[in-house]
C-alpha cells in the first residue's frame, strides 16, 4: 500500500519541495493511498498530515481541502471514492501545469529585449508540476528572445539556486551565472540586471508575501537600485483569509542548515542560529506581482484587487 | 632559509587573511628572510612579490612600502640591514596592536546599553597582530557592558563569519548568532540589530572604501531601515593616493569558491560564477568610519577629513 506518511517525510526533508509541487504531490500520494484501498477513515488522517509538513506553503493547505472535500463528500462506495480522489489529484497537477503557462503569457509582456534577470531559490519545473512559477516566465520569455541571461542567487542555507536552478537553466540552455546572495547588490548598481524575478510560498490578501528567505532584501535593494522587482505566483499560492504578511506563519528550520550544508558543518556544534526558511515581502516593495489571472502593481495590491479576481 | 614566497602563497590562499594582518606577516616574513641571510637582490625581490598576492587590501602594501624604505635606505653592511628590518618589522605588528586598541576607545561611546550588533567577515584576532578592527571594537564594548549580543553574518562564499568569527566570539564568551548573509535584513527590519560594524581592506581619500563582498548591500539594508553603519579601519588601511571607490582595483576569485565549498562542488563544475572577493561602499551610505585617529561622518569624509588627519 502506498504510505502518504513517506510524503509527507519527502516533504519534511525537501525531497519534494517548491510551494506548487507540494501541493500537487501531496494531492496525488492520497489518491494513490485510496486505489491501494485505504478505508474513508485512514485517508482522513491521511489527509489531515501533510498540513503540518511545512507550514507556511499555502498550496499544500489548499490541495489538501480539495482532497478533503471529495472525500467528505458522501460518496457510500469506497471505489467511487477512490476514483473521484484519483481524478481530483490528476486535476491539480493538470491546472498547475496550465497556471504555470497562464503565468507566462501574463508576464511576457513585461520585458524588455533581451533582459538580464535576477531569480532567487527555485521556482522551475523542479518547484511545480509545469515549467515553473517565476522560472517558468523566464524561460518562455528566453525563447521568445526577451530575456538573454540569467543571474541565480545561491540560496542559503539550502542553495536551491545553486544546485536546482542552474541545473534547469543548463538542461534548457539558457545562459546563467551563479553569485552568492550577496553579491545581487553589486550587479544592481552596476545596472548589469534589468529585473528580478521569483517565486512564492504564500500571498496574504493585501499582497504581503512569504518566498524564501533572502527575498525581503533583495527587494530592498530593487528599490534603492530602481530595478524592477516581480513575484510569480499561480491561484492556489493566494491565501485571501490570510489578511496581511503579519499572518503568515514562518517556518523556522534546523541550526544545523546554517552551521554548515549536506551533513558538513564550517561552524562548531553549538553554535546558536537563526534559520526561518522564509521572510515576508511587503506589497509596497512590488513592482508588480505576475499571477496566471492578473499582473497587479503594488498600488492595486494595495486596493484590494487580489480580492476581486 | 626562510622562503617569503611560501608566505606569498599563504596569503593568496588566505591561510593568512585580513587586511591589517596580511602586512604585519609579509613585514615579518621578509625580515625573517634577511635574518637568515638573503642578499640585498634577493630581499628587494622578495619584497616585490607579495604585492600582486591580493591587489585590494592596502595593508599589504603599506608594509611593504616601509620594508623597501629601509632596503633603500643605502646601510652598507648586510647585518645591519638585517637587524634594521627585523625592527621594522615588529615595529609593524606593534603598531598594528596599539591602533586596534585605538580603534576600540574611538569606538566604545558609540554604543549605547548593551546593544546587539551585527558584523560581516571576520575582523578579529584572526585579521590583524591585536584584538581586531570592527570585532575588537565589539570586543572591548562587550567588556564594558556596552554591547550584549553578536550576530555574525557567515559571510559565503568563504565563510569566514561561520568559521573565525563565531569560533573568536566563543573563545571570548561573548553571546552570538550566526546567520545567513540574506537573513540581516529580516534581523533589521524587525529593530533586533542596533549598529552594524564591519572591517575595511581599503579606504579611498574621499571615505569610500572596499571591504569582503556583501559589505555594500548591507550598507544598503542599514540606509532603508535606519540602522547605523559603522566601517573600522587603522590609519594603514588609508590610502590617500585613491581618489574614490572607483580606484581601488576589486580581486576577482576562482569560480570554484563559488559553486562549492572547501573542496566540495554543489553547483555542475562549468557553472559560470561571478566572484569578486570585495564590493565598494560610497562614503554616503557610513554613518560614521571609525578610526584609530578619529571618528568621522559622512558628512565629515565627504569634506577631506581624511586627508587632513
Amino acid at each position: 500500500m502506498a504510505d502518504p506518511d513517506a510524503m509527507v517525510l519527502h516533504i519534511r526533508r525537501l525531497a519534494v519541495r517548491g510551494a506548487p509541487l507540494i501541493g500537487v504531490a501531496a494531492a496525488l500520494s492520497l489518491a494513490s493511498y485510496a486505489e491501494d484501498g485505504a478505508t474513508p477513515d485512514e485517508l482522513r488522517r491521511a489527509a489531515a498530515h501533510p498540513r503540518g509538513a511545512r507550514p507556511t506553503a499555502v498550496n499544500l493547505m489548499w490541495a489538501m481541502d480539495r482532497m478533503s472535500a471529495i472525500l467528505d463528500g458522501g460518496r457510500c462506495r469506497h471505489d467511487v471514492v477512490a476514483s473521484d480522489l484519483v481524478a481530483e489529484g490528476e486535476a491539480i497537477f493538470d491546472e498547475d501545469v496550465a497556471l504555470c503557462e497562464a503565468m507566462a503569457r501574463r508576464g511576457l509582456p513585461l520585458f524588455g529585449d533581451g533582459d538580464a534577470v535576477l531569480t532567487h531559490c527555485n521556482s522551475g519545473g523542479l518547484a511545480t508540476a509545469g515549467v515553473g512559477t517565476a522560472l517558468g516566465v523566464i524561460r518562455r520569455a528566453w525563447e521568445a528572445g526577451r530575456v538573454s541571461h540569467v543571474y541565480v542567487d545561491e540560496t542559503r542555507p539550502l542553495l536551491q539556486g545553486a544546485r536546482l536552478t542552474t541545473w534547469e537553466l543548463a538542461r534548457l540552455g539558457i545562459p546563467h551565472t551563479l553569485i552568492t546572495d550577496s553579491m545581487a547588490a553589486i550587479l544592481l548598481r552596476e545596472g548589469r540586471i534589468q529585473r528580478v524575478l521569483l517565486g512564492a510560498d504564500r500571498v496574504a490578501a493585501n499582497g504581503d508575501f512569504a518566498n524564501k528567505v533572502g527575498t525581503y532584501g533583495l527587494a530592498v535593494q530593487c528599490l534603492h537600485h530602481g530595478v524592477p522587482f516581480h513575484p510569480v505566483a499561480p491561484w492556489s499560492t493566494v491565501d485571501l483569509a490570510c489578511p496581511d504578511g503579519n499572518a503568515i506563519p514562518i517556518e523556522l528550520r534546523d541550526p544545523s542548515e546554517v552551521r554548515g550544508q549536506g551533513g558538513r558543518a564550517w561552524a562548531a556544534d553549538g553554535t546558536a542560529c537563526f534559520n526561518p526558511s522564509f521572510d515576508v515581502t511587503p506589497a509596497s516593495l512590488v513592482t508588480s506581482m505576475v499571477l496566471d489571472r492578473a499582473v497587479l502593481t503594488a498600488g492595486e495590491l494595495a486596493q484590494g484587487a487580489l480580492g476581486s479576481l
